[in-house]
């Protein structure tokens, strides 16, 4: 079965909702880049496809960096001086800045004022902060918890350890017919955020739920990696391989109710920003396209210049233009199911086109084809119709080894789907002949 | 003389009113893709042009496609039970389905009607239909014919016969200083429709008549074929010579009052295309430019992959967008002198663009030559005027042997004609000299 | 000291005080395209830079053009009968077309008028014209005069010599690191015209002895010259020399209230048009950009198509845009220091970008280096904060050896000056090299 038909044959609401409970599995555990939250997070991705899970060592040098030292969290808090949690970790794990140095003493509250981070616009919103560069500590609250806080003596208590120890990612490698590679990747390494990135994560398990049943022409490699090192860890061990990728998409943000943003490669004319501006563009539905910039997901590390890989970067909302955005206010409300689904239809789309798109040639190229004699065209002419045989015109028109089919679809006007039936049509005529790859 | 000064010579006004004579004089003919009517045609364009009559025998295998067996006609109707005409032929030739075979039996209305064609939205108007490749036959008539019929017995008579013969073409060579070729080319198969195409032929004869006085840089080739099949089987039978083609335009509907269009070349920047812009543009009047599109008329086999010429196409109001397209409403009132005489007048001035549009070399490329010395400069300076000189500066600072005159035009915004007047003075000077064609 | 560092230093204001100065001391003397006055002006000029004084002999063939007899003038009226002087040359030495031949006679009114130009739509202004190149002599006259001559005898007098002499001009060549040079000429030989063209040299006299001052990638050559003829025998004396030239700017102009203007080279996308535009897109203030015509200044010479050399045309309002535009409006009330000083800091920004626009070579550049660890990131991460760091983002990126500095900052939408700033930042941190010019 190819992707189209599977697409048709699919309830997609199911799959909304299933992804939808996914990420409410997800949601309670304490990822970060390193650790055993990321750990618990892949096992339960395993229960949907067989993900390899790679462990790379604490000091294993990758390029510039240095994998980090392993953290892990137990327990949080900060108790007023009467022996009450007023900061409590077992109610989110965004209290606490990600990989704080373990610490446990008592402080008066100008100090532990130092180490606190709010929002005052947003006053029940706890932000996220993280510092996995720099040996440090804190707490993140809400701006009306910390006004809550009178003048005292506060314990602080971060139950974490920063030791040697492991990166782990999780890979997932589908082969297809040919050793070309679409590569599928998502940060997996925030804890409590439902958006940014579990969202990611449930659309690329999908994903290879999905493609798992079909036949496919490209293979295809899926990666949930803590961001930034992650990719950079996989670039760096993978360096011989990665001229195998193709095309790849950054999955992220992928749950709200914004439409559909598709942030182009580096390159800016590569052939997945071609097919993800068509399939958004004959979506229906409004969208946005962004030009390439060095700053948001790993796309920074994909499209670095010495590998200036053709992946560009699937989101709704992008980062940092909805004011939930690393905070606690992008929680499992935040995200829904039906923008789930629509993410993976839309990926669905994007990927078949992909598969699809091949270069034809015309089998008859001098001059048209006598097209009614194959049944082909309607029989009574003069009348100036509605004519699908204009799809059939411009395929075999512009089947000259020089236009895929997208580039069909784009001149021409029509959806993708359109041109590829027409193509389909007119093979099943031998009219046309799919040009070798090479 | 050259092109551009025969038409100033000309009496536009006469040239209209004589191809509108002729349009007259070949309206009542029912032409079709083969048969005596388009031998007919010809004949009465043969008082104008000295065209060769090519017969191409029925069964000859062109391309994909084989030289139906030629049609022919006498007479046909629907008699009513009183024996009375109800529908005539003899009044109007679009009464038949073109290419209906032979029939003459009698039929109920419920059959009558399983094989009549009407326009309920213009219910005065006859449309025009063939089935030139499936054996049918039928009766195009106004829809108010159509609810005048009573439940009846009704006689259908297609006096008409399908045998072996010929497809006829008229082909008019004029050959030029050069053996590159423009190629002109109009469909010449309908039968009582005026702007479709028989403004084409005459247009193409008249433009044929004037060009045999003049002095030509092209050579030229006409073509007054059936549309589809006719150009297959011209490309067929001259294959080898179609690469001296360097130029084309397709006419077809360029007597009605809408404004001119110009639909490109499937190469969409060949010279044809710059020039033909160009002029439209100039123009001073509204008019319109299209993309490519496998659909239309000849063009679509002249732009075939394996060919894919240089051809454009000149209409007025291009098909399938005014109502009285194939129907008994393109009539000689919908077409009309004045039109005529415009579409006439730009094509001359497309040919002329082409014949003048040559590459020159400044002969005196350090700085500028002293135009003071030579009298092409207005001596006072100081006040800035009016400067005509300045298209001699763009002449002189373009003809580096990379830009031809359209492109000198292009760049300036002068107009074709000023360019040409530009170069022409610089040649008078030595200033200037064209470059060798290759 | 760098260019960008010195316009800090500079006292602006002071400065367009100062070219102010040099136009007020220039203003009065009688200039024209060979002459002492354009001696008398550059000995002027020399009291600020060393230049070098050519004198080019009568007859000497350039290229298309002879230099022509050198021009000198004592005196010039009009006198009425009485013996009164109704025009005269002593109060405006705009009353004599420049390169009148002598002449001494007594005329009548309507003779006279043959001689006589005005402006009637500004009857207070005097006009300027020339007539180098054709034997003639002339006045011109505000109209307001021309209507107060009565029917009368006048006596006519020219008091001026046409002789075997030279051509003179100035030129000051100022080493830099590179032989490739960058060309500022600005036209010289206009009389008592302010902004056409005392500011602009002024504004080279000032900018060559600002730079003078400076460390410099290129070398500087300036040149002071009669308008086309100058530049006609500067190019052929220096035929040999040119393609050292890889920038120029033709300046003139650049003193009144209008916005900046750049005209692009012939070419329309060398790296000086790409530099001008940049700088003026970020100046914060209107401004236009024209395409390159065969017409204005000397860049019609620099231009011309053997020699097609990277020069474009920074003015303010160009000439012919502006009424007093060759007219005694033009005057010492039309050029205004604040001008002066805006078109002086935009060179200098130009030319800073010209000197600063290096490709360099990212040293990382697989993934993105650790900024953090370097000091170059905020260190607690999560936010979405102001980031600079974008600019270090952008340069590491597109710092593939195919782009210099001013495509980063294009494609990436930062001022030049940022994005230069980032470099200089990561080259101390080793991450980034300067790439070896060929």
């Amino acid at each position: 079965m190819n992707i189209a038909d599977f697409k048709t044959s699919l309830d997609l609401h199911a799959v909304g909702q299933e992804m939808y409970q996914l990420i409410t599995e997800l949601y309670p555990i304490c990822r970060s880049i390193t650790g055993d939250g990321f750990r618990e997070s892949l096992r339960i991705i395993k229960q949907y496809i067989p993900l390899d899970v790679q462990e790379v060592p604490t000091g294993t040098q990758v390029f510039d960096w240095t994998v980090p030292r392993e953290w892990n969290i137990q327990d949080a808090y900060i108790k007023n001086a009467r022996g009450e949690r007023v900061v409590d970790f077992q109610k989110s794990n965004l209290h606490v800045v990600n990989y704080s140095v373990p610490i446990k003493k008592k402080v008066s509250l100008t100090v532990l004022k130092e180490h606190v981070f709010t929002l005052p616009e947003y006053p029940d919103w706890i932000p996220y902060r993280t510092s996995y560069y720099k040996d440090n500590w804190g707490f993140c609250l809400s701006h009306r918890q910390l006004l809550e806080l009178i003048d005292d003596e506060y314990e602080v208590c971060i139950d974490s350890s920063l030791e040697q120890g492991h990166l782990t990612y999780g890979e997932y490698y589908l082969p297809g017919k040919s050793s070309d590679e679409v590569l599928l990747s998502c940060h997996s390494c925030h804890p409590s955020l439902c958006n940014d990135n579990l969202s990611g994560m449930a659309l690329a398990a999908f994903l290879a739920r999905s493609l798992r049943l079909l036949s496919l022409r490209y293979s295809y490699r899926f990666l949930f990696i803590p961001g930034t090192i992650g990719s950079i860890t996989w670039l760096c061990l993978n360096e011989n391989q990665v001229s195998k990728i193709k095309h790849g998409l950054v999955l992220a943000n992928v749950g709200d109710s914004g439409r559909s943003t598709y942030k182009k490669s580096r390159r800016g004319d590569a052939e997945i920003d071609s097919v993800a501006m068509h399939v958004l563009q004959h979506s229906g539905q409004d969208y946005e396209v962004l030009e390439f910039s060095p700053y948001g997901y790993d796309e920074r590390q994909f499209c670095s210049p010495a590998f200036d890989l053709p992946v560009g970067n699937l989101m709704r909302t992008p980062h940092g233009r909805f004011p939930e955005y690393h905070t606690s206010a992008d929680n499992l409300d935040f995200v829904q199911p039906p923008y789930l689904t629509n993410s993976f239809a839309k990926c669905l789309s994007i990927l078949s086109v992909l598969e699809n798109n091949l270069t034809y040639l015309n089998q008859n190229p001098k001059c048209e084809p006598q097209l009614g004699k194959r049944g082909l065209y309607r029989t009574i002419g003069g009348a100036e119709g509605e004519v699908d045989e204009l799809a059939l015109l411009w395929v075999l028109n512009l089947s000259d080894g020089n236009h895929n089919l997208l580039d069909v679809a784009v001149r021409s006007g029509y959806p993708f789907e359109s041109i590829k039936r027409a193509a389909d049509l007119l093979c099943e005529h031998a009219l046309l002949k799919a040009k070798p790859e090479v």
